[in-house]
């Protein structure tokens, strides 16, 4: 297999660059080696793409030479097929270790970094990401004693903070498949329609994207509670039929070579209550005060307490964080885990920053979503999707 | 909201059967408190249902009383529209705790046990699952000096092995969903279509399912290579058309209320080459020979030796295993993370035990994969769908 054949989502100097802005991290971290378990961070480093992050797989950085991909063998294939890195350095484990109550991969793999002379070294794990386990650190610690392990959870993320122009091109290509989806749900939604088949006409439109392209699978699925059930953020779906009377958020995603852009819109069959109308009023709002806080310059929690203030004035008082950091992801989060749109994030936006802009009102007995995903630029936001502003009544 | 208005997927009392086989379990390994992280294992225990596995929650069992769900604060609407459990064991964390840098979920549920008199308990916790990280476990053994860490890794997760009446109706509802997928991609593929239309036809009939019930999200999204990217064994899709002299492979699952059946199939567009009509017929054979010994009292890798003394009869040699215990799931994984149908697994097999019996060949040219997902019965297996089992060739 050549490695010609290998379609990257980058020109290789993109990587090289994203390479050389971790290992400044690195240094500044005082890092000898890096081990990455994020599945988004390892496809940002290598190219690296497969559902296979339900078994244990890193990516190793030191500060030269190409990153090492390690896995399972099964998987090795999958690494060949999909990053620019050299058949050298593919490091597979035997399949004996899945998921075995007897030995762990990450015990393999440290004799593979001790056996490469990295067993003193000053070793960087990302402690609360969900493909680095209690066991896994376990495994690492207990054999490699000599190891200085430290925590940099977020090192790589934070590289991802600013987009690049590639980059962003792939997240406004995602922005008109979550067009689409909204539109397929104005025209699809009605009352007695089950919500199945809701569901289904949702992945339809975003599956089938646009004619030049198609749509790649959202690292969480459709959210879509109705009535009291939007009352809970993150009910997925049943087979019943929604009724006339009751709201249905829609927190969804496009997605384009997994980079997203999420955008919530909610939908009311029959006659809002005055409530709702009135919460739409001050989202709305809201969203807009938020909006031109979003430029270069300014902090995270600009834009929150922009926001925040908006509903005060309405005489809504909400604490959770109204956004986040958001682009390349995998199952379960298209979140970034680094910035938050909240009161005491204080980093400085920067152009290139991307963000949906979630504001959620969760009621007792209903729930509204208006949400916008931005890319920071110097004056002010791009929208990177165009989707009616409002809460949809359909009567 | 009253407790009168949840839909359970169980009836109580086998909500309370689970409980007390969990306790017993306990009590065998000495633990006066399981917390409890993997998503399937909450359900299981509480009903719990939702898309929130991306922050940190957990279920707490003692050797008495209700279980605790335990959770960010916006999800605790949900933890009440699908669980069983009264207000006062529904215990949120307040959302400045969620994806912080300063602080950890964790953390705060330390004081909560400290508070409840458990700080010196014997306490297991899922040490190898993806929703319970090293940081979460550094956070508990920080907070909490005198009590005793278990590693109970798969204890509840052995106890879901056998299934009940109510679980394996479930299974087979799953079961008919994926024979209307098989069946849509059998009248869909043909040369020239983009890969990305196979999927949105694939998810269509998974969500849609039969008139009778809707179908719900998968937690493994379709893996469905062609030709060369068949040769890995978890490549998603693109956007570029089939071709014809390419083989698919084609791993899904049907999924109901969360219980999972998957199966796989391989489509061949044009003549294929005898290699793969040779692995066909091994794989056939083989399946044929494994399928014999799936009885209660054998043992799970007798499954697995007369699979491969069938393939090693057909001159392929394979050491990877072929096949796991399946059911409930969440993403990342169908598998049970308990039996594995490889050699070396002594668990005497059950009634009632579900397996998904997956015997795939990668070549570095092309990959194969047959499946079943099968009930352990007393003289044999029953199958829960009932797809051709064939490579399916389309000249």
């Amino acid at each position: 297999m050549s490695p010609d054949a290998v379609e990257l989502n980058f020109s290789r100097s993109e990587y090289a660059d994203r390479l050389l802005k971790t290992r400044m991290a690195m240094q500044a971290a005082e890092l000898d080696c890096l081990i990455i378990t994020d599945p988004a961070n390892m496809a940002w480093l290598t190219g690296y793409d497969g559902w296979s992050f339900y078994v244990h797989q890193c990516v190793i950085i030191t500060l030269a030479g190409e990153p090492i991909w390690y896995g399972r063998g099964i998987d090795v294939n999958g690494a060949k097929r999909t990053t620019y890195l050299s058949d050298d350095n593919i490091i597979e484990y035997p399949d004996y270790y899945v998921q075995s109550e007897d030995r762990h991969p990450m015990d393999y793999l440290a004799q593979i970094l001790g056996s490469k002379g990295f067993g003193s070294f000053s070793i960087g794990v990302e402690m609360d990401n969900y493909y680095f386990t209690a066991a896994a650190f376990a495994s690492l610690v207990r054999n490699l004693p000599n190891a200085n392990f430290k925590d940099c959870n977020n090192l790589v993320h934070w590289q991802r903070s600013v987009k690049s122009e590639q980059e962003l091109s792939y997240m406004r290509k995602a922005g008109k498949i979550v067009e689409v989806m909204h539109q397929r749900i104005r025209e699809t939604i009605r009352p007695g329609l089950r919500k199945h088949e809701l569901v289904a006409a949702i992945y339809d439109a975003g599956l089938r994207g646009v004619p030049e392209y198609g749509g790649d699978y959202p690292a969480i699925v459709p959210l879509l509670p109705s009535g009291i059930d939007a009352s809970a953020s993150h009910l997925t779906w049943n087979d019943k039929p929604l009724k006339s009377g009751e709201g249905t958020f829609f927190e969804i995603a496009g997605v384009y070579r997994r980079y997203h852009c999420p955008l919530s819109r909610t939908v009311f069959l029959g006659k809002p209550g005055q409530d709702i109308l009135d919460s739409e009023k001050a989202v709305l709002e809201g969203l807009a005060a938020g909006l031109e806080k979003a430029k270069a310059g300014n902090l995270c929690e600009d834009i929150a307490i922009a926001f925040f203030a908006v509903l005060e004035k309405h005489g809504i008082i909400k604490d959770s964080r109204t956004g986040y950091s958001t682009g390349l992801a995998y199952p379960p989060d298209w979140g970034e885990h680094t910035m938050s749109l909240r009161k005491g994030d204080k980093t400085v936006l920067q152009k290139g920053m991307t963000f949906h802009f979630m504001p959620g009102l969760w009621s007792d007995d209903w729930g509204l979503e208006i949400t916008e995903t931005i890319a920071i630029g110097e004056n002010g936001p791009e929208l990177l999707s165009s989707v009616p502003r409002e809460l949809v009544v359909i009567s």
